[in-house]
Parts: C-alpha cells; sequence; structure tokens
C-alpha cells in the first residue's frame, strides 16, 4: 500500500534526505543523509521510536557530504551504496534488481539510473521511487562530472523511470523551487528538460548548460567516497 | 494503517502544512494553508493526481494569511474550521467529536485542543495527530491572546493529546529547529514545556514568557476571520 516517507531538507545544498519506515516495525533506512544534519537525524530516528537498518545513498554527491560513515558508528546500521560509486568502505554494494529487505516484510527495489553519475541509482518502496539526482521535479541533474552521460540520463529517466506505474510519488534528492514530490505521471507529461525531446535533442540541451562547478566538488567526492569519515582513519 | 501526510513549509512564519489523502482515491484535504503559497500547493495537488475536497484550519492564525478562501475559490473544496473560531464564511462549523468524511473511507477526527486559542482543534488521521500550536515538537505554542489560556492548553495537551496511542505521529503547525515530526510517545516522556510540571506550575511558565506580539496579528487575525479573502469583496 503506498504510504509517503518523512522528508527532510538541507537548505545549504537543497538536499532532501528521508526516512523510510513500513507500518508495524521499527525497522527504518535513511536515504542521503547530509554531514552536518546527523544529530537532527538521529533526533527524528528517535522520536518516532525507530531503529536505523541501513543508510543508502543514490550515488556519490558532489554538493555535500554525507553522514552515512557516522550515522554507522553510532546506530549500527549497514551502509548500503551503487557498486559503480566507488565507495570501498560501504558493506553492501547494490547492483541493478538488488532488492534490500528490512523490518516486517519491507522491501526497497534497486534499479540501476546511470547518467547523473554512472553509478547512480533509484530506489523502488511501497508506490514511491527515491530518483536521487537522475530525475528532479521538472527537471534532471546535471551529467558534466563523474561519468555523467546526457544519453544514459535520457535512458534512465524515459526507459526506466517512466516505466514505473504513472501513480509512482516521485522523490528527488533536491529541490531549488519549494517542490517536495511529483509523480511519474506528470513528469511524464511535464517535465521541462525531457517532454517532447528527443534523444539528441536532450543530449545537446544538456552539453549547453554550461554550470558552473558545484563549490564542494573537490572536498565532497572524496569524502563521500569515504562515507562522510575522515580518510587514513 | 498508518502513513504520512505531505509536509510543506513556510520559511517565513515557519507555517507547516499538510497534505492529507489516503491511498486508493484522489480525494485530499488540506491543513492550515499559508496564503503566498497557494500556488505551489495547488501543484503539489495537480503533480499527485489529487482533487481537494476540504481546506481544514486548526485555529485562526496571528502570524500568517490563509489561502483557505482562496483555495476555495480555486478548487470548489469545503473550508472547515472550529466553531469557537468565529470564521463566519466558513461553510463547515467543526465541533469537538465531528468526523470529516473524504475520499474512499477516510475519516478525520476532530477533537477540541483549547488554550492556545479558544476554538483550536487537532485532527486524527491514520495513526497522525496535526495539533496546531496546541502541542508542538518539544514546545507549546504561546497562550496569551485569543481566548488563550494556560490551564486550559495543560489540559489539552495532558488530558486530551497525551491519551492517543502512544506511537501516533505529531505533526505540528510550526517548527522553528528544523524538526518535522514527533510521537505522543515522545513528547510525554520529554516535552520541555509540560514533562516534570505540574498544572500550576506550567501556567505560571506561561504567564511569565513575555513574548512580542506577532507582528502581522492586526493582519493576520482579521483576514483569516473571513478565510484570508478581502472584506467586504
Amino acid at each position: 500500500m503506498q504510504t509517503n516517507p518523512i522528508q527532510l531538507f538541507d537548505t545549504e545544498s537543497s538536499t532532501y534526505t528521508y526516512i523510510v519506515a513500513g507500518p508495524g516495525s521499527d525497522a527504518a533506512v535513511i536515504i542521503d543523509p547530509v554531514d552536518h544534519h546527523c544529530e537532527r537525524d538521529l533526533a527524528h530516528i528517535a522520536r518516532l521510536g525507530l531503529r536505523l537498518a541501513y543508510i543508502l545513498e543514490t550515488h556519490v554527491h558532489a554538493d555535500h557530504v554525507t553522514s552515512a560513515g557516522r550515522l554507522r558508528q553510532l546506530t549500527g546500521a549497514h551502509t548500503a551504496v551503487p557498486r559503480g560509486c566507488d565507495v570501498p568502505p560501504a558493506e553492501v554494494q547494490l547492483q541493478d534488481g538488488d532488492v534490500i529487505r528490512f523490518g516486517d516484510g519491507e522491501t526497497i527495489a534497486v534499479m540501476h539510473t546511470p547518467g547523473h553519475t554512472a553509478g547512480h541509482m533509484s530506489y523502488v518502496w511501497r508506490g514511491n521511487v527515491f530518483t536521487g539526482d537522475t530525475l528532479l521535479i521538472d527537471g534532471c541533474g546535471r551529467t558534466d562530472f563523474q561519468g555523467g552521460s546526457s544519453a544514459a540520463l535520457y535512458d534512465s529517466i524515459t526507459q526506466k523511470l517512466f516505466a514505473l506505474p504513472d501513480a509512482t510519488r516521485v522523490w528527488p534528492a533536491h529541490d531549488y523551487k519549494g517542490q517536495a514530490v511529483s509523480t511519474i505521471r506528470w513528469e511524464k507529461a511535464h517535465n521541462a528538460r525531457v517532454v517532447g525531446r528527443s534523444r539528441e535533442e536532450f543530449i545537446a540541451l544538456m552539453d549547453n548548460l554550461h554550470l558552473p562547478q558545484p563549490k564542494l566538488i573537490d572536498i565532497a567526492v572524496p569524502a563521500n567516497r569515504n562515507l562522510g569519515l575522515p580518510h587514513g582513519g
């Protein structure tokens, strides 16, 4: 049955973190946690009476540092990351088609959606998809670093994500306009980057965005490859 | 079965607005919408494929203006307000014990929780309680205007809200510290205003807060008594 995650926001990087828990169990999963919100996120888990089972990353982020390693130290939860993201210290290395099991029969289906980065995964749970930077509300992630590919992103969005049931709720990793949630049905009909564009037109559009480098990229990417923990520690 | 609402935030007044919809139906209820987020809220309802059935207010707000009247004009949804809040243009005047029915068997139970204001209501839906300004996360609303009463607030929190099942999730009308949701269990054990204080001690605490008047009170209260619509229109 469809239910909603708990959605938390980081105003600095406009990142959404999600807490996912099924009814009738205290087991929870957190997706894309942000370093300086570690205490906030643990407080939510405590207030809700939950126990953290997994810490998931959709990809190696370039705009913020994860708290995954710290959350693992503090809670004993497992870290799970896409196999193609080069995060050696994570104990679960996810592949397309994997299923994460937790709580009382809860399952999260793992879907490889490359393009923003080569390893990027989306996660499907109870009528929701956590799309990371692959599909944003009325937009999509950039494709100009970390093995990004506009062609792969177009295929991930139009062939994989848009093949999910229309009513599936779309929860992105970021939003910059106060938008919280969308649906596959809506994005198929309205997404400003994809709708009405051929694969070639999409590639041309993405190749001409000329976005500045994320301010934190040289700090965030190496840190996130170590789950946000200090290197050599 | 427990599910979560969709929680939206107004950074100016730190107000939470909620969109509530059960699985298997397109009928939705919005709670405490804010005037300048009318378009944002309608966009969420459209993206989710929902149809607005009711617009609910927990009370007459002093810190922001509602979009209830405008949402009614634009969607045809019914406005429902606490009977004791003096909002004559609302077509549904709620009393303690009323039940709001919408969608495929969804019900919202209406619970009179006076204290922040005399008419204030809380709303119970699928294991959640929308507590307005009666119970905040680790706090509570002020009691020094609009028929407020510290004694009534203490009774509303400790006798009515704390009588809900422990696992009930608490969704407040405001938060000023990045906190999104709590539970009755947690607030009964930890709430900084109530826990460890007798009724008399709580009254003494609240009577000595000496908070400044809300900046918008002289605009917001008369506007909200007309559902946020211009008077004499």
